[in-house]
Formats: structure tokens, sequence, C-alpha cells
């Protein structure tokens, strides 16, 4: 497999540690988001969208290019169920994915890089007060949702999908933010635990070959 | 099951029309996001994050309330799965969930009530303008994926969860801007053939019991 993506693209993050927690070897292809690198005609063919992730695969002796991270995911826990991703029982992995999309659709989609862009130079708005806005509103909502359902982590005492989430989330926020641990105190905790983890460490954006020093 | 949720909100409409396709009965409960009941005590304590649509199920004879309409819909295909929402194989079904995810976290997230409101009076700027942008990035690439996969339908020749966010994407679009089917032909032909079927007719804003008149 291929991962093309990006060090410090919070998405890319969560496939890193998919892949990571499910020991699925890949290449990694950076794709530097920050030079524009996503537009050009080789990466807009295998995404339409210009974004990272996108996940190249052999399916039927053919490459296939999957793209958006939580497809991704669920794919990669469809074809490699062990070890799971996802806990057991439909009602807890309801619980994960809304997790997942508050993360997903709820709070990333507001900060990347374009929509802030467009906040600066369109709208001559301040960029770091905007991303706090939904921020804050969105780490309440998900400190909520996760006291309903944490063990360890996220959803029970197994690492998941919405851990896979939350780290980037939080790391992502403290580029435009400081994440007060007494606001969020169980996502604080649960970040503790999964810094413990080996293949968190190796996911983690700073890990990547790719990254520059801040 | 009860389905909290509002005539013109699209995740709203998604989870109708899943619903629908699968034959489930509910009741409706309209939660009027113009006059802000997302935010009452009674409904935050149902969605932390204040939004719809919420699904309230039995289980092991004990009401759950399920947010974020992904999560719902993907409970649904697990509990419910005839006739079954997702294609038939692991490849068709990310190329199903990426289009979901590029309604679901790249378009909508951007032109929300919410966010539309935080343009308009925080920002001075035009909600019009902004959410044209998104919405015609969104659907460029969601035209250029749908080319890939499509029959009669977005993955294709059966209604999959990708056509239950195309209608709405397109529905809510329209609020800010016209459509042009030449640009997006192939999502304009989809959009046509599903008004063609009656679950879709039921689920649509305009007939649902809280539909205000324009």
């Amino acid at each position: 497999m291929k991962l093309f993506n990006y060090w410090r693209s919070s998405a890319s993050y969560r496939v890193r540690l998919a892949l990571g927690f499910k020991g699925l070897p890949y290449e990694y292809v950076a794709v530097n988001l920050a030079k524009g690198e996503q537009h050009d005609a080789a990466h807009a063919q295998r995404n339409p969208w210009h974004g990272v992730p996108v996940l190249e695969v052999m399916e039927e002796r053919q490459a296939v290019q999957l793209t958006q991270s939580v497809a991704i995911v669920e794919y990669l826990e469809e074809r490699y169920p062990t070890p799971p991703l996802f806990p057991t029982g439909a009602v807890a992995r309801a619980r994960m994915r809304a997790m997942v999309e508050v993360v997903n659709s709820g709070i990333q989609p507001l900060h990347n890089l374009q929509v802030n862009n467009y906040v600066k130079d369109v709208l001559k708005g301040d960029p770091k007060a905007w991303a706090a806005t939904w921020i804050d509103k969105g780490l309440d909502a998900l400190e909520a949702l996760a006291k309903q359902s944490a063990g360890a982590f996220m959803v029970g005492d197994q690492f998941t999908f919405a851990d896979a989430c939350l780290l980037p989330q939080l790391y992502g926020a403290r580029r435009f933010a400081s994440v007060d641990p007494s606001r969020v105190p169980t996502l604080a905790r649960i970040e503790a635990t999964c810094f413990t983890l080996g293949f968190v460490q190796q996911a983690k954006p700073e890990s990547q070959p790719d990254a520059v020093a801040a």
C-alpha cells in the first residue's frame, strides 16, 4: 500500500494511526500541502477533491486509489479486521462513529488550511479566532460524548477509530489555541494514555519523514 | 424508532431517505432549528452537539439516542441489512463512503446555519458568496467521483447512501445558488432518477409535517 499524505494533515494522521494499529506496512509518499502539491495534476487524478490522504491499494492486481479518511479506515476495518479498530456491538459502533463525525465533519472542516485562508484573505477575519470558535464548541461536545462511553479510551478500554480522530484533532487545535485540560478532562486523560503506545508515537506528525521543525 | 429532525436540515433528510429506503417506520419529532430548539436542555441531553438528526432506538428494552447522520445510517445498515443501502464489495463501499464524506465533511459543514450566521454577523461577509465557494468546489469533486462509479445511481445501478447524501446537498445548494446541470451532468441526471422513487418523494423536505411554505 502507498499512503499519499502530509505530516501535519489531521486526516492523514488518522489513517497513519489506523495502519499502525493494524500493523499494516505502507510506503510513505509526501504531498506538501504548504506548497500546494495537492493541486498538481498527478494528485488531482488520484483525488478530484485535491486532498490528502489517498491510500493506494492493490485489488485484483489493479492499483485503486481510496480517498477520504473515514472511507479509508472503514475499508481497512473490512479488509483487515484483526486487530479490530471498531468496538463490538452496533450501539458501541454507532457511538464511536458519532464521535468520529464530530471531529471529521463537525470541527476539522472549519479550520483546515483553505478555509482559514479564505477567512483571512477574503473576509479579512482573524483565522485564529475563527478556528477557536469551532474547536471550543466541538471539543465540548466531544467531551460530553466521551464521558458517556469512555473507559481507558474513547469507547471502553480498547483503542478505536474515535481515538484515532481525537489525537489529530487535539494536535490541530493546539495550532490555533491552547487546549485547557480542565475543560476537557476525559479527552486529555485519554490522549495521555494513547501517547504511551508505540504505534501512536510512530504515527504522530513529528515522526514523519516530511516533518519540518517549527 | 423516533427521529428528532427538521424538515430543511440536510443531515435529517439523509436519514429520512435511509429509513424510507429500508421501509422502516418511525415517529417524526420536529426540532425547529430556526427557533433554536436544538439548544433546549431536553435536546442537548439527547445530543451534546446540539444538532439534528437524533434517532432514538430501543436496544435491550432501553431507549438509546444515536447522533450524526453517517453514524445513524451505518447503524441502520448493520441492524437492518435488507434491502442493502450499501453496495457489494469493499472497493465499491469505499467509493460510496468517499462520496458520502465529500458531502458530509467537505461541503455541508461549511454552509450550515451556524457557520453562515457567523460569517454574516461576526465577519460581516456575504453568506451566499461564502456558501457558493464551497458548494461549487465540492460539487465539482463530487461530479468527478460520480463519473468513476455511477450507473443509474451514484454507485452502479442501485440507490445507495451516496444518493441519500446527493439529494440533500443539491437541495441545500439551491438555497444559496443555482446549480447548473451542465456543470454537474452526472449528478443532475441521478437526481432526476431519484425523484421518480416513492420513498424519495416522501422523504423530501417539502413533504414533512413541519415544512413551511417559502
